[in-house]
């Protein structure tokens, strides 16, 4: 199987800081920034200059580790550093509530935190190492969705995707636009059409800027066409990201992800989620139980920073929508494809 | 029932022009242009000064006159003036080809330029009382389709629209706004979910506009959340207008309702479009035969001027979509609400 060597690197622990792509600027920019402070961390999460689940899972690690700097300057005790540390970490965590890989990472940070015999010194390298490890495994893991999912796509293709679960999504490669570069890496004939993705506009500012800055022919349309183009035959398949992935399949993503779901379904075309098993959040049994973030009105009502409705009018701004998981035909992850019924083969690639 | 009076005036001949609110300015200015040139006309309707079905009908009838009181001060012999004013009627068709309303409105012009026995001036007179008729009657038409609409209106509902269908697409009063106006002057607990309708945001733009003007309560949403709301109850019926309808009931709406039409459906939420008769055109048999006009690319990487993605990426940018008569709980007509199957009941009300 032929590699696919994007030129995106999204997130990278240097030394003694997190720099990062500011995703903010895209398209206009593309410029990074290097956050110095747990503080800044939580800031660049919670105003999306690093946005995608797995991304934020790599940020809110690093987050830890610059935590773990500014308390190692205070002359604590390793008692009173580890409690502290703690306390900064789970705040660190409430900076995205939907994005399940947050707190995951942040969790694997923590039970370095409780479990280290380390000094002080050795605690803040144990962390530092464990968030490099992380990223490495982040690329490895979405190489991995990429190839199997890959696996499902038809020869010259037309894929359709929602929002950005790409490279920029993650330390790199990506997990829906992962599975976009393995493909194209042996069919350079397929395509994408990407959702332009409002209120945020990730699709038309990120997927557009990664694919084609890696090259793959690509398509922005509106959120509101994609049936229009499922209809004439001109879309093959859909893959998109997850934030959340309830133990039956129910999956969390971007506001839109589930009305592009149920076009799918209506017109028999595949709909793949492509995450990887960090993703899944084994302790809720189904989406209902996933707490949907609402987010502020000016995302809806201003773009560019111009206001594009009438000022006195109400907004409701979920940042993400549950796609239930029997319009789901597969959820691609790292140890595979898993089919329906979900609950008997997420339980089964946790066992793996 | 209780009548509701609404602040908008959409388009209106005054002595020898024609005088309309500049809808490409809302919701930033409310201001009104004079149009006094055949020309002149062609380009608003082109560039979408004016929009909406039944707006541009009668957009397209005042040309016609603009036409012919240009073509009147030329001298020409009145055979001569008839011709040349039936070749301009055919080229003022032409700015807006999925209309339908248009090509009625501007051959019940042509139909007095054929059959009239009055000189030059007198042609002239005519036209222009047939275009003061037309404006009447469209605001009848509306008053009595907003009335037929509110029967099936829920207490206390929450209506989706996409688009605007409104005052501001009609004469005044609207269509599917119109059901909405009639509703809201019986029960003041009504209020509307209005999808943003990306390319050219006309809900964003001109239905919280012309909603709220009227003090009807109004929510903004993006193209892709319907489905999140549909699931959580907060949505009772969805009210769309039309551009064109096929003798099948096969439905050509604004890009992105054949999608909402789909989520409707899954939710096993009422349907409704609300469109004159003259919307309907019955020479063609269903959906498939209309003509979908492409607009340009700018209107979807570019907002307020500002490109929104990558500057190389494809794009294609279908106007209307079709939403198949399967998909429609009822057609709002001046004659009443019509109901599958629609090939009777449509037949059936061009008799009445």
């Amino acid at each position: 199987m032929a590699e696919f060597h994007s030129k995106i690197k999204t997130i990278e622990w240097i030394n003694n800081y997190s720099k990062m792509v500011d995703q903010t600027v895209l398209p206009y920019e593309f410029k990074y920034v290097n956050i110095t402070s747990g503080q800044e961390m939580y800031d660049a999460i919670k105003t999306m200059i690093v946005r995608g689940a797995p991304a934020i899972g790599v940020a809110g690690a690093h987050g830890v580790v610059l935590y773990a700097q500014e308390l190692a300057k205070e002359n604590l005790s390793r008692d009173e550093f580890a409690k502290r540390l703690l306390e900064k970490a789970d705040y660190m965590a409430t900076s995205r509530p939907t994005a399940v890989n947050l707190m995951w990472a942040v969790e694997k940070q923590k039970e370095i935190i409780k479990n280290s015999t380390a000094d002080i010194k050795g605690i803040v390298e144990e962390l530092k190492q464990n968030a490099i490890k992380m990223e490495n495994d982040d690329i490895e893991i979405n190489k991995k969705i990429g190839d199997y999912g890959a696996e499902v796509v038809p020869k010259g293709a037309t894929i359709l995707t929602h929002c950005n679960a790409g490279g920029l999504a993650t330390v790199g490669y990506g997990t829906a636009l992962g599975v976009v570069r393995s493909a194209f890496a042996n069919d350079p004939t397929i395509q994408v059409f990407a959702d332009e993705t409002r209120p945020r506009q990730q699709g038309a500012r990120i997927t557009t800027f990664e694919l084609t800055m890696d090259g793959i022919p690509t398509t922005l349309i509106t959120d509101g066409m994609c049936s229009y183009f499922m209809k004439k035959g001109m879309i093959d398949m859909v893959v998109v990201g997850a934030d959340r992935i309830a133990a039956n399949g129910d999956a969390a993503n971007k506001i839109g992800t589930y009305t592009v779901a149920i076009a799918a379904k209506y017109h028999n075309i595949p709909f793949y989620v492509a995450a990887p098993l960090s993703t899944i959040d084994t302790s809720i049994k189904t989406g209902d139980e996933i707490v949907i973030e609402e987010r502020s009105r000016d995302e809806v009502t201003h773009i560019n920073g111009k206001i594009i409705c009438a000022e006195s009018v109400n907004v409701i701004n979920p940042g993400f929508d549950v796609t239930p998981h029997e319009l789901i035909s597969g959820i691609i992850t790292e140890k595979g494809i898993l089919r329906p019924a979900y609950t008997k083969s997420i339980a089964e690639a946790f066992r793996l």
